[in-house]
């Protein structure tokens, strides 16, 4: 048995950056998954009410980015040095905010507001970051940060999956360096397997 | 000049996370503040159209909990091995996360939804985190995370601030722990004195 757990919901979303670093990094782990059903008996008794939670040697934390940031260390995907460790945070950060901006859409009810806020999404929002990070892509030898790959990259690879099925459109059409990076991540090896073995959840 | 330069608007806000972290570390930097009427001027110059931004030898970057991260290990307030880090850095994507539950506050208009919102706040999303790191306080030695004082701290004390300015009245009140924990921080060498003498401003 593992010392290393991962619990979340049985989906992809913010549990799957960190099951992708650990099997890149080949490091096996319990691979946990709630159903909704049980969900709220179990809500009170994590850190915050939240899932992601990552338990190793008996100990448990949530926050899906900074166990991220915690197993990237392990398996190579941090920076050379802190100020890389800052460029690839300030990245991964930011897709952050990208993605709660996403999260009113999914909570909307009314059929009209929800075109809207999609339409300014689509019109605004997603150019506005992906010309963005389409130029950090440039300057970055192909990568977010840092001019290499990191943890960065791989949360950004999920991200945009959860953008895709939110926004039920390809987001990345336009944006070549983006959708070339998102390939880049899912052909590494050990996340490349995963993505061909995982249990197939619609996000 | 220092080569080190904070640029934020004036104000405490995101920018006083990265001002108190370098006062207590007793590292020079200019205080660089954007009035609101240049700030439409200068956004698009920015790397995601936001403040804080940090520069270092010339080299720019933004996001304020990362660079906080940042200058957290210069000043030695970061944790001593790798779970200690993240620990410290769940704790303050944590106390992020219930920053970002206050802002609909700032943002609603309509008087009638602003008091739905904030008696909402008061009576069940802060009494959730507040007891929540109470406890957490308790089992870390008076501290939020790994036994010790850490930049955690340092956030938690600015995310108060801000909370008590919103919110408008002092959401510590009940909270003894809390407000002993912020106390602290305010007493600590360099920031004690960086609160007597940093310009006043609302917020």
């Amino acid at each position: 048995m593992s010392d290393i757990k991962v619990t979340y919901f049985n989906g992809r979303g913010l549990g799957e950056v960190i099951r992708y670093l650990l099997k890149y990094g080949n490091i096996d782990f319990e691979d946990i998954r709630i159903e909704q059903d049980n969900w709220p008996g179990l809500k009170d008794s994590t850190p915050f009410g939240q899932l992601p939670l990552y338990e190793e040697n008996g100990k448990v934390t949530g926050q899906s980015v900074a166990i991220a940031r915690y197993i990237a260390k392990k398996v190579n995907l941090a920076g050379d040095d802190e100020w890389q460790n800052l460029e690839i945070d300030a990245i991964a950060d930011t897709i952050t905010d990208l993605r709660l901006k996403l999260y009113p859409l999914y909570s909307e009810s009314d059929a009209e507001k929800k075109a809207t806020l999609k339409q300014a999404l689509l019109l605004e929002t997603i150019p506005y970051y992906f010309g963005r990070f389409d130029k950090y892509i440039s300057k970055n030898n192909g990568y977010l940060a840092a001019n290499k790959l990191s943890w960065a990259d791989v949360y950004f690879a999920i991200a945009l999956d959860l953008f895709n099925v939110f926004l039920e459109i390809n987001v990345l059409e336009k944006y070549e360096s983006l959708s070339t990076l998102k390939k880049k991540v899912e052909e590494l090896p050990g996340i490349k397997e995963w993505i061909a073995s995982r249990p197939e959840t619609p996000f």
